[in-house]
């Protein structure tokens, strides 16, 4: 594929240093594929960490127009609100994923054979402590912002309360502090289709077909929670094609589609990691934990989204406030559900713009920002009259 | 079971009189399992037809003290809104079920082995052709009331349009006119676990263990959208038990349960006539389907409903009032989500109970009504007294 030209790997853990992980496991070896955009300032002062989705990977944007389109493209880019003309942008695949970092498709260093099911139970924060680890081997200390949507914004929450030194904001769109149980439902559901699959055989499958229409059903389930009745009914109505409902069409597209990039077993990890989130985990309380929090913290949440409902993220920006966060809540007035946070652009992108403007150093600093050109801060300035 | 002692079975179907389906197939043998309660008055006036859910059964209250409860004890009763002191009601086990009706796990005569998957597709307005056929046995000509909840809604509003000048009233509860592409996606998703059982067997799995993971896995996904993020999150928060969360161990309870008391076969099969319910099929337009309609209609809808979302019964009121139908809404505000319809009794007793009121004769035709006891009167009258 194209969009691998750009992906660099790098080495975070190895026998000397190893990493503990959050339920108790270690990985004696984790390597981290990861792409970058921009220019690393002289200071360094000008990072922006992007993390991904469920089925993400670290390719939010194209590298240049030969280049496969990210998943972010029109957030990610020169003269994006996550300007690479301005800012040194780093993404990463996580930690458990399947798309060039160590996950349980990846060969046990101790056995010589791929981890599947014996791969250990991975979190939120351990995705967090192996992006921390590559950002030091980048030699970056500092960053401008921490930003995802859905598992992306649970590893940005992370980010805030495990390190609160390290970033000036955190955006975190339609995703909560702590998994509800009805989202860990849909998850206990998906992850039993793919290991009812026989083709599964207990994550061993590495070789062979694998379990196709477990992960394939999985996948389907997911898209409905990711978008919502009133999008489902705009796009599908009762229509039929092929003597199917057309929403049945789609969602067997979608769920082969995913079965063709994506490895089961990370989606059945990744999956549980989901349910593990919760910002309190290891700390006296969720009030403590958010208590650390130093960034300034924008929240994000989709009107309609049915699987991280804007209630939670409304609830969360209470929550921080109570435990003295500066945090802010931003609506995406949408039907497109969950998955607003990769479509709504149109109302994405003036969000986004404003909370990193307000998260740089004062006008004044921004014109002795090395790498804000003349056109930039015309284009700052002018959006900033906007702003008034 | 104790439950089955009041079951009685009867033949609606047989080769002299085989059903013709919606979908184009023929049931050459079609058995009724129905229960009744209270007594038919001589005109046979004091008729209520009960109509269940997706698995529920033919037995909606106990009989005796000595009976086993039904789903819709507080309803249905001496001195409940279908008063079985005054009416006389009847519920049957749907078409395509395995309570005791005609079903995919039934003999095909032709073959002498269960249909499996060799039965042909039903529909709610097959299911309501059986009701009707059952009346006909039994020599009712007229209904006061056909009510239901769900899939026993869909059949109610079937009902009134199939055969509008039958009954007096429709009580509709948590149902839609049409099934939307969210809910026959939920749908979609559990009949490809079910199938992806290899115990499944394309059906073919009588006096096998049968489908039993993919069964409770299809469950599990149904209780989800029975409910809502507010109740389970009042229920399971993320607490767990024996290292799993709490909605973990739930659903997956509930998911055996379903499988010990009903066959794969029928689920899918009542799933995907769930799928196909749309008043408007077969006539000229949807809007001509409701036209139809002659009783009086009351569509209940549950407020935090993600199955069949309260809109769609707002809707539906709306398009039946356009039609020039005499419909009404009314809104359980609960948390429960769709299963609202099987828990808000508070609610939805007096909801009912004024609903039948208003359907019934004129005070004057009460007192002559022959079941009426003076006690009953005397309870009416004061709770009509409360409706001023």
């Amino acid at each position: 594929m194209r969009r691998r030209k750009h992906v660099k790997v790098i080495t975070v853990a190895d026998k000397a240093q190893p990493l503990q992980l959050d339920c108790g496991g270690v990985l004696p070896e984790i390597q981290v594929a990861y792409e970058t955009y921009g220019h690393l300032s002289q200071t360094g002062d000008n990072v922006i960490l992007v993390v991904h989705a469920l089925t993400g990977d670290s390719h939010p944007a194209a590298h240049d127009q030969a280049d496969d389109i990210g998943w972010w493209e029109p957030l990610v880019g020169p003269g994006c609100p996550i300007d690479t003309n301005v800012f040194y942008v780093v993404c990463s695949n996580v930690l458990g994923g399947c798309q060039g970092t160590t996950g349980p498709a990846s060969i046990n260093p101790e056995t010589g054979q791929p981890y599947g099911a014996h791969f250990p139970q991975i979190t939120i924060r351990d995705m967090v402590h192996v992006q921390k680890r590559l950002l030091d081997k980048l030699g970056i200390e500092q960053l401008v912002l921490v930003i995802g949507g859905s598992m992306g914004g649970m590893q940005a929450l992370e980010w805030a309360v495990t390190y609160p030194d390290m970033m000036d904001g955190v955006a975190v769109i339609a995703a909560p502090g702590y998994t509800t149980p009805q989202a860990i439902a849909y998850n206990i559901v998906g992850r039993r289709a793919v290991m009812l699959d026989p083709d599964w055989q207990e994550g061993n499958y590495y070789g062979t077909a694998g379990p196709a229409e477990g992960l394939a059903i999985a996948r389907a389930l997911g898209m409905i929670t990711y978008q919502s009745d009133y999008s489902m009914t705009e796009k599908f109505g009762r229509n039929l094609r092929n003597d199917k409902f057309e929403v049945e069409n789609y969602l067997e597209y979608q769920g082969n589609s995913l079965v063709k990039r994506f490895d089961a077993n990370a989606y059945l990890y990744l999956l549980k990691a989901l349910d593990l989130h919760d910002l309190g985990r290891g700390y006296s309380s969720y009030q403590a934990a958010l208590a650390r929090v130093k960034a300034k913290v924008l929240v994000v949440g989709v009107s309609s989204d049915i699987l991280y409902p804007p209630y939670q993220q409304q609830q969360l920006v209470r929550e921080l406030k109570a435990a003295g966060a500066r945090a802010s809540y931003n609506e995406i007035d949408s039907g497109h559900g969950h998955d607003g946070f990769l479509i709504d652009f149109p109302i994405l992108r003036p969000m986004i713009d404003r909370f990193i403007r307000s998260i740089l150093p004062t006008p004044a600093l921004l014109n002795h920002h090395s790498l804000f050109r003349p056109s930039d801060l015309a284009y700052l300035g002018a959006r900033l009259v906007t702003e008034i």
